[in-house]
């Protein structure tokens, strides 16, 4: 059955190259930001794509672009396929974008081959996936599952705009968000095809990767507050230096997550040094680190371990340590049966293997409402949100054939996939 | 013979006082930045104090004010008593003041008591000694002794003005400075009371420092290049953390800098990281450091264990490191003979104790003519170059006192002194 999708791996190939052409030139790589004409125009030619598909296109309340087919069986719910086409500034012309349009290649080789699915299908491109101009990121999945609250559409881009306005600009309708949202059992099947954004599949030398889950994120701030003392006529021991504490505390934490490297990474990717002057003692450090993992009593192992080391280390340098924790999102996971079936779709299709997305997507924002499922192909060099991202277009085309295989299997066997 | 130079405390503190009115208001503290116009009225106020102090004032090429009186042995070269009246923004009362109002209170003991000096005597307000706008500090002093190169007087500030027309608008002649440049003989001494700007004479008890020597510095900027990855979607160990290679190298130069906290001190005041995000993994860290001493094989001590460590650190981590010395200043000695009498001077007015000096001072510059000789005093909380800086009334007064001791000394025993 899997073999009547296979996919035009040439007709991919042209619509990711199309659809780079609707970009920013002024800014670097291949930027499309949400909210622009840029973004308009990559999403009228995205239209048209999938009436040829023969989808049938509108736009919801959060200004998600879906392409609908209908099932034999009308009183099913929907499965989904969605990713989104929106970039970082500097980004590249793969993250998201495969996703989108391998749903569209999928609807193509259906009206090909005349296959009739009994679910209803869904293709959707997420509105702004990325971190937008309003502090915000995964606007348009949030917005399809009930999760934009009011407050967050209050926010403003440096423009001045609403994100309210945002949205409604780009054809959607959030008077009407609350009517329109998803809820649980509205939606049969989420399914993703996602770039990994990291080195593993490429370094262990496969080229689909089942999604395992995608994991919870605890991110602190951390304050370290010492005396911004003269570096010349201060001697060393009448000194309180927050970075000299700060690189202590840093290699502690960096032992805690190595000790859990199987389990969890961890982060420290931003510090702040005041006053930052060649010839003053560092008085004030600001750091940020993050902690993500599957599991969350992981997640808290590393957090507490550091949290000790740190309080010590502090104490005995005389520095003032704060910890604000400033976001703890819980890990989604992706249930059993489903995995089960996504890994032996892909492994059909070429060597795979599971593990879990160290990065969130829209596929966190429909967990909450349905059960999902997500395949990775290599990003070379681990690379991506640059213009130098790339996935080799075979690839593409083999996360696209297991997606396909993937797709049929759930609308053979219905919910009972997820029991 | 001391006491007949015992300086009138009340009139010491009503001088501080009044000169701290000329600033600039609109910036914090008690600024008073060279080449404005709070700078020239403080020095229109301070050319008549040297007036009635019984100086003849005079500004020389390099627009230095300077406050003389003949000796009763016209041929002898004159002895030099100088500091600065400029100060960093933001910054205090004392530092580089206090120099200048005590030359001008020791000049007004001689005019009440009589007191006659074989040497003249030179009172002098150097020229911007703090970092100025130009990115040079100790303008007058260099000036003074020839060492302000061309290419120095070409430097423009933010305005685009140069130093040289900055120098002929303070009532300078740059044209007059190969002419007037004072050469090795020209001085029979140069002596400075400054503020410690350190906490060593409060925290162990004493109110008199006489100044052993200024130390040399070593300055370095260093480079460290990893990689910048996805902080959620990079395992520990496929990264090239260069923040975590920071941390590590950071405490190895701690640490070789403790291993000879007697003799040097040695600083990491300065820090970029790129992207600096914190969902990346850190790919790029400059740092500088600094370290001094008035052992110059110390320098290179401290110095060479840091490098080694650095390239086994980085060679560790796949770090690429890259080391650049930015500037390296030799250490000023203070000869044996003017440091054993400075401290005579000290100890007979207070409990005193002899120290290097970290900061640089004008008389780093006047060390290249002549020999130097300096006293500190406390500065409370070690603090300096902010609103709280501070030293008690009673303290400037001590070492105004010491100061006048150490003069009368010298100018009774010539140059005798300094052989």
């Amino acid at each position: 059955m899997g073999d009547k999708l296979i996919p035009d791996v040439a007709r991919l190939q042209a619509s990711i190259e199309q659809l780079s052409t609707f970009r920013d030139a002024a800014k670097p790589g291949w930027t499309r930001r949400p909210f622009t004409e840029y973004y308009d125009s990559g999403r009228e030619w995205l239209a048209e794509q999938m009436q040829e598909a023969g989808l049938s296109t509108s736009i919801d309340a959060a200004s998600n672009l879906i392409g609908s087919l209908p099932g034999s069986e009308p009183a099913l719910p929907p499965i989904l396929i969605g990713s989104h086409t929106d970039t970082v500034t500097g980004g590249g012309r793969f993250d998201g974008i495969i996703g989108v349009l391998a749903g569209i290649e999928i609807a193509r080789r259906l009206q090909e081959t005349g296959i009739r699915l009994r679910h209803p299908l869904q293709i959707v491109d997420f509105t702004a996936e990325e971190p937008s101009e309003f502090g915000l990121s995964t606007i348009g999945s949030r917005g399809m599952v009930g999760n934009l609250t009011a407050e967050m559409l209050e926010l403003r881009d440096h423009a001045g705009l609403k994100l309210a306005d945002a949205i409604n600009g780009q054809g959607g309708d959030v008077a009407k968000l609350a009517e329109q949202a998803r809820k649980p059992g509205d939606v049969a099947l989420y399914l993703e095809l996602h770039i990994e954004q990291g080195p593993v599949l490429e370094q262990t030398g496969h080229r689909l990767g089942a999604v395992q889950g995608i994991v919870g994120i605890q991110r602190c701030r951390v304050t370290l507050e010492g005396a911004p003392n003269h570096a010349g006529t201060t001697p060393m021991n009448m000194r309180n230096d927050a970075l000299a504490g700060f690189c202590e505390i840093g290699l502690a934490f960096e032992r805690h997550c190595l000790s859990h490297a199987k389990d969890a990474v961890g982060t420290i990717g931003k510090i702040a040094n005041e006053p930052n002057a060649s010839n003053v003692v560092p008085g004030l450090i600001r750091f940020e680190l993050e902690i993500r993992s599957l599991e969350r009593s992981i997640v808290e192992a590393v957090y507490d371990a550091f949290a000790a080391d740190a309080a010590v280390i502090a104490e005995k340098r005389s520095l003032k340590l704060s910890i604000e924790i400033l976001s703890r999102s819980d890990a989604v996971q992706v249930e059993a049966a489903v995995l089960e079936q996504v890994m032996k779709a892909c492994a059909a299709v070429a060597p795979s293997i599971s593990l879990p997305s160290g990065a969130g997507h829209d596929a966190n924002q429909l967990a909450r409402i349905a059960p999902i499922g997500m395949i990775f192909v290599p990003s070379k060099d681990g690379r991506s949100h640059c213009p130098e991202e790339w996935t080799d277009y075979a690839d593409v085309a083999a996360g696209t054939e297991a997606l396909g295989s993937a797709l049929l299997v759930f609308d053979a066997h219905g919910e009972r996939v997820a029991e």
